[in-house]
């Protein structure tokens, strides 16, 4: 049975593992994200990092059925190129795929990291093998993957599922990354809880541990307020409630659009866990249209850190051919 | 080489077409859409004038790759059943693929009217045969289907593409035929920019055609509206702005989300043109994340009544088969 190679490339480690047609780690490693010369380094440590595990495991290019690779920044998976991932040091276009296959006569994919992950996670994790499976992933930004009729959907151009840019604050209170205004992102990110977090520290009057943080100038995170707004306090629940419904407006918007059977939420900040899954959902029932409300659940992702190598594996068997 | 026959079912007549595999019409003809007695004669009908064509045009079944169908209601096109259809008379499950493979030894598919008529619009309409195309149908409510990779986005159930329903109206003005408030049916089809007219209409105070219809009890339509704004009746072009507005809102979600190449607008309101296409292209690229504004063009559609037909023999090759 021949195996998969399946890479995730992020900006401290990339994560590399062997795995199995149907999705088992069998072994994984990670070796650090050199950025150092423009990351010059990064794609011939990973290839030599996998030279030498194929050494060690006794293994060679003919038990394996090809590479599937998630990376960050604008990737286009016909041509096999990144641009634009500044925290490895790609400002400029790599030729990924062509370093690959010079090296290994192997099939080599390559993939958006939060288009990846959702892959992974639809295949194996909270998206339980369904065809049609959306992933939020809530971390600094918010990214987005879309799975339907069981395929990766990737878009024109490669830039489907910019799902952190979607409008929801009509008010419109913060500059975005992307250069607007209102997009998801600047509410429902860990960048955009702490927007709203001083937002309404402004205006808010009574003893608040978060009120206090923010007069004092203290740097505050994602993780502080959902902990005050589980231990009862008024302004870290005002502010979570606020995350939490344009959140479940952006997931509407993408159910109704799509009528995903799961939709995944994942990144750093979903760690604050079934709280803030019950409150997303909530939020998300309240918009969605009744046919779809039925059948779509929200769930909490499952695989961790593991959905990249494993989506990036899953690209290699679906073959992800697109523009 | 084998032809197609696409039937599109609607409300007041059925249009059936004998079409090339590659999308061209080569027979078309319709067939008054037969709502006594709960609907039940209405595939009968089809069936019998499929029958006469065959002899009328010296063909048979081996002349024929398969059959495709769009139809009002809530189509199940793996089980090839339709429920809901109440304009035909079909609240009650209806097993059409039954009957239709029963009398025609071909392949039969079904999809939902809305997605029926995207499909037709990509392959040989606006959408110029790209792989990720959008369509809005702006009628009595609004629809829509999406393509995705090439393949129609059906989603968990069959009930993708329901973007009339995407909540956009934050003041939650109208209720929706969904039962809900705020969807984006209720501000932007030939009912919702009523609504807006009547709104808009009781603050206003300057002369207007359409201040002075809603006040006389009159019924006004979208057509009037539109009339008015272009002879610069300054409420209209309110009315107008605010409908585009909802509209580009509407566009950009969808567009963030799945990046297509066009964004197609038809249905009866569709028949506006070029005034209303550049209102709502100009507020949906306002609110598109940049990378993909560049690349992805708002189209009135092309193919008319025509779309289903063509999108039904569509389905066809593509064999879909969805949940």
């Amino acid at each position: 049975m021949k195996k998969i190679i399946g890479i995730d490339l992020g900006g401290t480690s990339v994560k590399i593992a062997i795995i199995s047609p149907s999705g088992d780690i069998l072994e994984k490693w990670s070796i650090p994200t050199n950025g150092l010369d423009n990351g010059n380094n990064i794609v011939f440590d990973i290839i030599h990092s996998i030279q030498e595990h194929f050494e060690l495991l006794q293994l060679s290019e003919k038990d394996f059925l090809g590479i599937g690779m998630g990376s960050p920044g604008k990737v286009n998976p016909v041509e096999k190129t990144v641009v634009g991932a500044y925290n490895l040091g790609w400002s400029r276009l790599q030729q990924i795929g062509k370093v690959f296959e010079n090296i290994f006569p192997l099939p080599f994919f390559i993939g958006n990291d939060a288009n990846v992950a959702a892959l992974g996670e639809q295949w194996r994790g909270a998206g339980k093998g369904e065809r049609d499976v959306v992933m939020f992933t809530l971390g600094t930004g918010v990214g987005g993957g879309i799975v339907a009729n069981g395929q990766l959907v990737t878009g024109f151009g490669g830039a489907a599922g910019e799902i952190g840019h979607l409008k929801v604050d009509t008010e419109q209170r913060f500059t975005c990354t992307c250069g607007g205004k209102g997009c998801l992102e600047t509410v429902a990110s860990a960048t955009g809880i702490v927007n709203l977090a001083r937002y309404f520290s402004k205006e808010y009057e009574d003893v608040s541990s978060i009120k206090k943080a923010v007069d004092d100038g203290n740097d505050i995170t994602s993780k502080e307020i959902f902990n005050s707004a589980q231990k009862g306090d008024v302004l870290a629940n005002t502010i979570v409630d606020q995350f939490a419904g344009y959140l479940g407006l952006a997931l509407s918007h993408v159910a109704n659009t799509l009528s995903p059977s799961h939709i995944v939420i994942g990144g750093g900040v979903s760690a604050a866990g079934e709280f803030l899954r019950q409150k997303i959902a909530e939020k998300t029932y309240e918009n969605i249209f009744p046919q779809i409300r039925d059948r779509c659940q929200i769930s909490l992702a499952e695989l961790g850190n593991d959905a990249g190598v494993i989506g990036a594996s899953k690209l290699v068997l679906l073959g992800v051919k697109n523009n």
